[in-house]
Parts: C-alpha cells; structure tokens; sequence
C-alpha cells in the first residue's frame, strides 16, 4: 500500500491565496485532470479511456478532456449534450446508464451516440429497437465488491442472464461487451482479478449459445486521495494487467475503463469557513460546524464513506478530537462523527477548513437551496 | 395507534389528470397547508406556530400561511428574505439555526429579527453581542428520542450548559426560554413528555441562578402520513398538554411549536414515470426504477427512513415484492430495497408512481443536476 498524498498544485494554492471568493466554493485545476489523463493512459495502455462525466461535468473539465482525447460516459441527454457542446464528437460517447428512458435513448441515437449499456432484457429490448446497430455492453453483477463507496444490488444482471443478453445482442447484429464495477474508491488493487474470471466464463458461455462479445469495460474504481492511503496508479495497472492476462490470456478482448473520481478529484480544493466551534461538555469531543455540508457538496460523506483529508489556517498546533458538522438545522447533515478526525484546539469562528481532493462528487450532488443556502460556487483555473 | 390514509384532495387528482406535466414533479394544494395550520391551531391552542421553512419554501406555501396568520422558523438570511417577500412581518420569525455566521446574524438584525436559537456559549455571544436585545431560545440535547428521522448529538447542549445559558441571558437583558426537538416524524405521541421534565429542571436550576426563562419552543416532529401509521393530531395535543401540565402545572410557560412536515406533507404528491422493470432472477424481487430518487427530491429514503406511500396506475391487481431504485448511476440510489414494498405484477415502463404525502423536504433537497437530471420541478395550486 503506496500513501499517496497529493499536494494542491501551486495554481490551486495561489487561486486560494490571492482570489479569496466568498465560501464555500471549490476550486479545480484542469491541469491536474489532464495529467491524471495521462498517467491513466499510460498505466492501462491498452483500454479506451471513457470519463464518468457525472463526476464533474463542468464544462472546463470536458474541454480539457477533449483535448487530450478522452472518449465520454454519459448518463443522460444532458450529459450527452455538454460533452458535444465542448467538442467531443458523438463517437466517443457511451451511454452507460442502465436506467434510460425511450426517448432519451431516441435523442442519444438521434445525435450518433452509438454505445449503450443494459443489464436486464427489457432495456436490451428497447435499445435494439430505439437504436437498431449500437453496440451493447452487458453489465454484470459483481457481489464481491468491497470499496469505500460500496454497490448495492441495483446494478447488474446474473452471470447466467449476461450470456443470455450477449446471445442476444449478437443475434441482433450488435457489437456486444461486458461491464462490471468493483465499486467506487476502490482500494485493493486485486479487486479486478475475480470479477474478470467472471466475465471470461460468461464469455465463454455466451460464445457456446453463438455470441460473439468483443469488448469489457472494467468500470471505475479508481481513487482520489483521501485520508486512507491506497495504490498508486501503476500498483493498479499491474494487477489489472495480471488479472487480464489470467482471465484471457493472449484472447485479450478490446477494453474499456471508466474513471470519475480518479481523475478529476484529486484536481480540486473545496474552501469551507468555520461557523461555529462548540464546546458543550469537558468530556466530549468539540464540534466544529462548517458553511459547507452534505446538502450542499459533500454528500459523499454519507455514513462517513468519504473520508476527505483536511487542511487548515491553524495546522502545526496541538489538535484534539472533533466532530464535524454542515450549517444546516437537518441533523443528518454530520460530515464526521465517528471517524476520529482532529483539528487544531485554536481553530475558530471565521478560519477556514479547506477539503482537500474534492473535484469529485460535489459541484452536482449540490442541492439546489436547502435551507435556503446557495448552491456550492465552483470556479475553474 | 390511529391509521391516518389522507387521500390526495381532488384539486391535486384533477391537476394530475387534467395537466399532466412532464414527470418527476411535485404538486402541492396550498389549502391542504392552511387547513393543517388550523387544526394544529385548535389542538394546541396555547403555542404560537412558527413554520419551519425548510420543509418547503415556495413562495405559494408561505403566502398562504401569511394569511392564516403563522409565523416562520427560518434558517439562513435566504429564508428571511423569502418570508419578508410573502408579507410575512420580521417580528413574527424566528432565526431557529443554531449554526449562524456573525454576519448572517447581522443581517437578520438589521431586518428586524428578534429571536435567535442557541445551543452553545460561543452561539450566545455571537447573538448578544451583533442583536444585543433579541430573544434567545437555547436548544437543549434530548438524547431519548426515537423518530423515524432520528437526531444525532449535532444539536443542544447539556442541560447543565443550557441553565448558564439561561442565565446568561437574562444578565444580558434578554428574553430567554428553551426548545428541545423530539425527532423529526415522531410516532410516540408521548415522546414530549420526558424532554418537557428536563426542561422544568433546567428551568428550576436557571432560576437559582437568577434567570428568568419565560418560553418553551415545542419543537417539531409532527408527523406527516406516511406507510407507517400515527397518531391524529388530537392525539398529540392531549398528550403534549398532560406532558406541560405535569412539567409545569399551572405555571405554564409561553409555548412555540415549530411543525414542517406536519403542515405541508400531505398536501403534495410527487410524480414519477416507471423507466425500467427488471426481472433479473426468478427468486429476485423487480428492480422498478422510476425518474426521480435520492438525488432528485426524495433524498429522506436515506436509510429507509420514510417510507412514502405510493400510488399507481395499475392499482387493483395482484401486487408482488419489488426493489425500487430512482434513474442515476449512483448505487446510493435506490429507494427502497429492505422495506418490503410490493407493486402491481402488471407494472411496466411509462406507468405513473405517485409518491404520496410528499410536499415535505423534496424540492429543496434535490440536486442541482447529478447525471445530468435537472432539479425536482415544483407546481402550487
């Protein structure tokens, strides 16, 4: 296990120094996606890399992506939509949603998006009819997944059905592939190996009933640097390498992959300033509320799966425990509560808390104005 | 235990056989707002009732409630200013966040705020020293509760601290009392009898130490009607008044109850469209995804917490187990997976799910836009 801490870039900090917008806000060095683009292309050399737009569709991201050459998947007209409008050309779209409306997919179709995901029957059904010819991708279940935001069953159909799907796809005339994901921040390296045995029997099976997949997509998974250390990139390309190999050998099928998080998070700063720090009872750890929550960018934190490193203006002094709260009056708007974080004894009222790593996962799962508190500013350098 | 099934008013039937806009949506019948405001009136005749804003802002809802006379809890200078502009006077709110920037507070006062919550020494002096004068209210932990959106330790202090704060206050020239909340959705129509005897000690203790509490804030936790049963309103008045009487006896404080939930639950109903039925294993329940989840308004499945009654257009017939899941890639986004819903067997892609009893806490907690779905769209009539 490689710690990998990654400092803000010199952008960032001056940004921070010299802009001072007013809080919160989060910052994001496009430089930083575009060398997280690289360094991903050079780990995994062979696979086509596909940004998770959902991460940080901010407009700034996506021509930064697109001048590197990434490929895009999107989740819905609306992404689909950004990502031509910052140049991307509808080849290099996949339409990764499993949950699609019929006339989201007509639209997607409509503007050349031709690549699609399903994972039962009834969505192969309607994107065979809606776009005859797109190729399809398959997605697996994968229940052994264990990462820090882990997967729930909602995604995914049973090994036996995916061969099903890929039989059918194929006698549809469609390109056909399978997709897994070994759940989101996910810290062991090994974790491709299993699902990929998986997906060479389905393979195998689905080649028996007369398919002819072609592709895997090997998902997202790949981590921001938050408090837990995890690899690092080439840890990750080494193990997803072996475990190809083992699964497929010299058959290897073309591939795919699908960071978010991986490159966009460690690209920002989210600036928060401390509101209130409160301390009730000599036993019992001082709370510390921010103007930033879960309602409105950290979301994340739910049930403290997130685990963001932290910085602030009174690092280098004695620290002691905290809790760690939003400005809102819901009670579920806790960041950390059992999750042992300290901060500095001096930090008070008016100094600033600055969460580091959080390009990822904030600007849109914002809410649009609970409590009557604006959505979380977003600035782009 | 009084089953309470409220039926959607035919004003909100009509809307949704007559309009039919694009779904997700929510629509909120404002008399269903004033008529709960009355009958909250007339079972707890002594408290003046502060809504609390942040169940649904909407200048529509908050109009009507300056007509039948309410008053406002509100959260930030945003909720003022929404207030202020529906007619509401600044003597009748009440800044009810503990969690206040010195120049939030400020603003407030400038307005005319006059009554402020705290929960801490450092909150105190912040109100006393930028609106010298006001009211303070200092909420006080109450561990015991149990509600379906239970509380966590982010707020009140121990009763201890709030007895100094009282007398604090008091030192200050202010007008002081307490509030403590039970939970939000409390079934336990008893529920507000042990915090009402913490409050009668603090009281006591405040006093022997010169202070002059003349208030108590009742809180929240009405409920709104949900797939479990409550108690009626009579209910909880007749228990919230044996609970003063034995606290306070013919000593009764001023009383301010402070109900969201209870007063625009009920008068709204959330729209969804059936995207997606899959069956994916013949020992599996459906997966149902519908267009709006977590991220797009009905953020309080967090957990399973509430458990929304739901309608559909294939009502009548035979029903089986399902799993239901809301449109984004995100596998936080499942609704209900463990709380044992069942659907009509007949249910398939382009049906209507109505989300009953949800006026409460869905427009302003939707996202900004996660996977590119545009925010929970709002209709008032």
């Amino acid at each position: 296990m490689t710690t990998q801490v990654v400092k803000p870039t010199t952008k960032l900090d001056q940004f921070l120094h010299e802009q001072r917008p007013p809080t919160p806000f989060v910052v994001v060095d496009v430089d930083v996606v575009a060398d997280r683009y690289h360094e991903l292309v050079t780990a995994l050399p062979a696979a086509v890399v596909y940004y998770a737009v959902k991460a940080n569709p901010a407009p700034a991201v996506l021509r930064r992506l697109v001048a590197v050459g990434s490929s895009f998947d999107v989740a819905s007209p609306a992404e689909i939509d950004l990502c031509l409008e910052a140049g991307a050309v509808a080849g290099s779209l996949s339409y990764g949603n499993t949950v699609k409306k019929r006339r989201d997919v007509a639209y997607a179709a409509s503007v050349g998006v031709t690549r699609y995901t399903v994972d039962a029957a009834e969505e192969l059904d309607k994107v065979l009819s809606v776009a005859p010819g797109s190729s399809v991708c398959v997605r697996v279940r994968y229940d052994g997944a264990t990462a820090d935001w882990p997967l729930t069953r909602k995604f995914g159909c049973t090994p036996d059905e995916a061969a099903r799907l890929l039989v059918d796809a194929t006698n549809a005339g469609s390109e056909c592939g399978i997709s897994f994901h070994v759940g989101s921040q996910q810290r062991n390296a090994a974790a491709w190996d299993e699902p990929l045995g998986v997906v060479a029997g389905v393979f195998d099976r689905a080649r028996d009933g007369g398919a002819a997949p072609s592709f895997v997509n090997l998902g997202g998974g790949l981590p921001g640097s938050y408090r837990e250390a995890a690899p690092s990139l080439g840890e990750y390309g080494t193990a997803i390498g072996k475990a190809l190999d083992g699964a497929f050998g010299d058959q290897l099928p073309d591939l795919m992959v699908e960071p978010g998080r991986y490159l966009v998070a460690d690209a920002g700063v989210l600036r928060s300033e401390v509101v209130l720090v409160a301390r009730r009872a000599p036993d019992e750890p001082r709370w510390v509320y921010l103007d930033c929550g879960k309602f409105h960018g950290l979301a994340e934190t739910m049930d403290e799966a997130i685990r963001y490193r932290l910085r602030t203006n009174r690092d280098g002094g004695p620290v002691g425990p905290v809790a760690i709260a939003g400005p809102t009056c819901d009670s579920a708007d806790v960041l950390y509560e059992k999750a042992d974080y300290q901060l500095p004894l001096e930090l008070a009222e008016g100094d600033m808390v600055d969460i580091m790593s959080a390009g990822a996962y904030t600007t849109t799962y914002s809410s649009v104005g609970f409590n009557g508190f604006a959505p979380l500013a977003e600035h782009y350098i």
